[in-house]
C-alpha cells in the first residue's frame, strides 16, 4: 500500500463550475502550492474527466471521486477501477452520500482498489456504518453526516460527539484506520477542532471550492493543520 | 446543432482493456486513419478518464458514453454535462442498455445535451422504445437487442424485420431522425446489410475492439459503408 | 381489457399512515360510499399488504402503486404483476414520480400489464413525458409535475396550460387515450378545473388523506366530477 | 425482542409460482403442519400480498421479504415497515441479493425493524460481509453465496470453509448473534450439514418450493433439523 501521510487534507471537487475543467487545473496548482509552503499533505479528487490533465501536470496525490465494482468489459458508461489507475490517481473515495454503493459492492469495490494498490477513502453517514466498513479495512475511513455538507456548519464543532463516537467505533475495529471526518468545514478553526478531537484529516468542498478566494480559504484551512512539536 | 454526416460509425469503447487507456489513444487514432482513407464519419466514444487526451490529438467526433441529469453543484461522482463538454467531447450516448436511465431523466439529458450543443445518441432496446423516445428529438436514435451485443450475431442479418421495423416507427415519429443500429456488427457485410435495410450507420463495440487486428477488422466494417453512387 | 367509466378518481394511499392497514380499508369504504351517492367511478391505490382485505371487502376498483417488470421466480422482495392480480387488483400504477421506472422497463411492464388484463395508469412527469409513452398504449397517461404533489397547489389551477399541453400532446399520439391529471389537488373546484381542462380525472393522494375529515374532502371533490347533461 | 427458537427453518418464497397466492396459502399451511410434527420453528417469508391472509390463518412465524428505509408519508410503491407489522409479520429479511440494499439505508432498516419490534434477518452475500453488518446487531445474519442460490447444490458441502468462516467472523462480532446459511439447501443432508458446522439454522427457497412434492421434500430437511439429546 501506498504510504499516507497525515494529516491529510482532501479536497473533493465535486461537480462545482469552480472546479470543473480549467478551473479544477487551476484549485489543483493552488493545492499543489499549499502543500508546498505547508508540508501538510494536500490532495484533490477531481472529476473523471479532468483526472489525466491534473495527474499530468500538479505533483499532488489525485484521487477518483467514486469506482464501479467492475472488471475490464461490457459496462458503457462505468468506472472502470483500471482506468482511474491509468489516469495517474492514486485512490479512490468510495460510498461518498451523493454516490452510495449497495452493501455487497462495497467488499467489491475495496478489494479491486486493493488489487490496483488504489488507496480507498470509504465514505459513511453515521459513526456506527464508519465502523461497520472498517471492517473491510479501507486504507481511510471518512465520515459526513450529509444532513450538514455544503451548509458551511462544521460537523467538527456541530457535532463534536459524533467525530469522537466514530473515531473510537472505528479505531475498536482497525487500530491503525486514518479516520477523515467532513461537511461543513469552512475554516482553520474548523479543521483545528476536528484534530483535536482526534481526526487525522478533514475532506473539504464547498468550504474551499465556492468561497470567495479559493486560495485563501486552502491556505486558512492547511496552516491549521500544520503539525505542532 | 452540430451538422452530423452519414453513414455514421460510432465505436464503443465500452471498458474494454483493447480499448482503455493507451490503448483507447491508439485505437482512437485507427479510427481517425480509416475515417481518412474512406471518408466515412467514424466517430468514437471512449471511457471518461480517456475523452480529453484523444479530443486533444484526434480529429475524428469524440463522444462520452453517458450523462447525469445534473447540473454543477454537489454530485460526487457522477458526470456533468459540461464536463463532457470542456473535455471536447461533442456528444454522447444515452440510455444505452448497460447504463440505462430512468424515463424520468431520458427528457432532462437530451435537454441538457442539446443546451450544450452535444449531439444525442439515445439508445434503446427495441422498435417501439426507439419510436417512443424519438419523442424528445434527439439528433440520432439507435436501437440494439441487449441479447445479441457482444455475440458477434449481427442484428442486421438475424433480425432484419427488428431494424425495420425501428425506421418506420422512428421516421413515423420524426421524419429527419437519423437512425444507427448495433449489437453482434463485426463485419463489412454487417454493416453493409444495416445500411441496405434504410439505417444511416451503426454503433459496434466488440466486433471491432476484441478483433485480432482492430485495423482490419475497422476498415472491413468502414469500406463497407462508403457510400455508392 | 377492462372498460374504464370516465370521469375517474383514483385515490392513491402511498404510504400515509391515515391510509394504512385498518385506516385503509376504512378509506377505501368511504370511497365506495361517495361512488355509490355520486355514480362517479372512484378507485383506490392502497399500499401491497392492504391489497387482499380491500379487494375482498370493497366494491369499487382497487389498484395497486406498483409492479416491478419480472416474471414468476427468483425475484425476492419484487412485486409480481400475478400476485397484484391474484390479490384481487383490477390495475396498477406504473411510473410515480415516487417510484420512477428505467426507461427499458417501462415497455415490459405495459405489456405484462395487458397480458394479465389489468389497467396500467401510466404516470409521467411532465406533457411531453406523457405523449412519448403514450405510444405504448397504457389504458391510462396521468400526468403530475413532482414539485407540485402534497403542495395543495392544484396542477389544474396552477398550471392549467401544463395539463392542456399534455391532453393535446398525448391525444395527437393515441386519439383515444384516457387523461389524468394530478398534484395539489385539495378541492372540488380543483378538480372541476381538470375536467373543465379536458381531463378524464384526476389522481389526488394527500388532498383526501390528510384532510381533516377524509369523508367530507372526498365527497366536495367527487361531486364536482358528477357528470352535468 | 421476540424471542427466537432455533434451530430454525426460513423459507423464503420469492416470487415463484407455487409460492404465490393460493399456493402461498397452502405451502405456509403446509409449513405449520411440519412445525407441529416436529416441534422445529419453521417460518415463512411470502410476498406482501400474502401476508395478511397467511398471517390470519397460519400459526407460524411470517416474515416480509423487504423493506424500504421509510417512515408513513410520500413514497408510492414502496414497502412501509409499519404496513407489514399491521399485515402481521413478525420480522423480515434485509439485503437479500435479490434484493440489496445501500450501505447508508441498512443501518436505518435494522434500527426501523427494530422499533416496531420486527425480527430483522440481514441477508448477506459473504462471510466478511455477514461479519461487518453483524455489527448493527441484527437479530438475525444470514450468508447466502449468490451464484448458488437455486443451483441445488448445497452451500453447506460444496463450501463448509465459507459456512465455518462466516459463523467465526460473525461471532466475533457478536457472540449471541443467530446465523443461518443458504444456498441450495435441498435435502435433510444438506440441512444437517449446516446445523452440524454450527450454523443456527438454514434459508431455503427453490428446495422446497420446486420440488416435486413441497410436503416430502419440507419434512425431510425439518426432520433433520430435530435437535438430538
Amino acid at each position: 500500500m501506498t504510504s499516507i501521510d497525515t494529516p491529510i487534507l482532501i479536497i473533493n471537487f465535486k461537480t462545482y463550475k469552480e472546479a470543473t475543467g480549467k478551473n479544477a487545473l487551476k484549485l489543483a496548482k493552488t493545492a499543489e502550492k499549499a502543500s508546498k509552503i505547508t508540508g501538510v499533505n494536500v490532495c484533490v479528487a477531481p472529476q473523471y474527466t479532468d483526472l489525466a490533465v491534473i495527474t499530468s501536470r500538479v505533483n499532488i496525490p489525485v484521487f477518483a471521486q467514486h469506482l464501479d465494482p467492475i472488471r475490464f468489459g461490457k459496462h458503457t458508461g462505468h468506472i472502470l477501477p483500471e482506468s482511474i489507475k491509468e489516469a495517474g490517481a492514486v485512490g479512490t473515495l468510495i460510498n461518498h452520500s451523493e454516490r452510495p454503493l449497495p452493501l455487497n459492492s462495497i467488499e467489491v469495490v475495496i478489494d479491486r482498489a486493493k488489487s490496483l494498490d488504489l488507496i480507498s477513502v470509504l465514505c459513511s453517514d453515521t459513526p456506527k456504518t464508519a465502523a461497520s466498513v472498517a471492517y473491510f479495512k479501507p486504507d481511510i475511513v471518512s465520515v459526513e453526516p450529509p444532513e450538514l455538507i455544503g451548509t458551511g456548519i462544521p460537523v467538527s464543532k456541530a457535532r463534536p460527539e459524533e467525530v469522537l463516537e466514530t473515531i473510537s467505533l472505528v479505531r475498536r475495529v482497525d487500530a491503525s484506520a486514518i479516520i477523515l471526518c467532513g461537511a461543513g468545514i469552512t475554516t482553520g478553526a474548523d479543521a483545528d477542532a476536528a484534530l483535536k478531537l482526534g481526526a487525522d484529516g478533514v475532506l473539504v468542498a464547498s468550504g474551499i471550492i465556492k468561497a470567495k478566494n479559493q486560495e485563501i480559504a486552502l491556505l486558512d484551512i492547511v496552516k491549521a493543520m500544520i503539525p505542532r512539536i
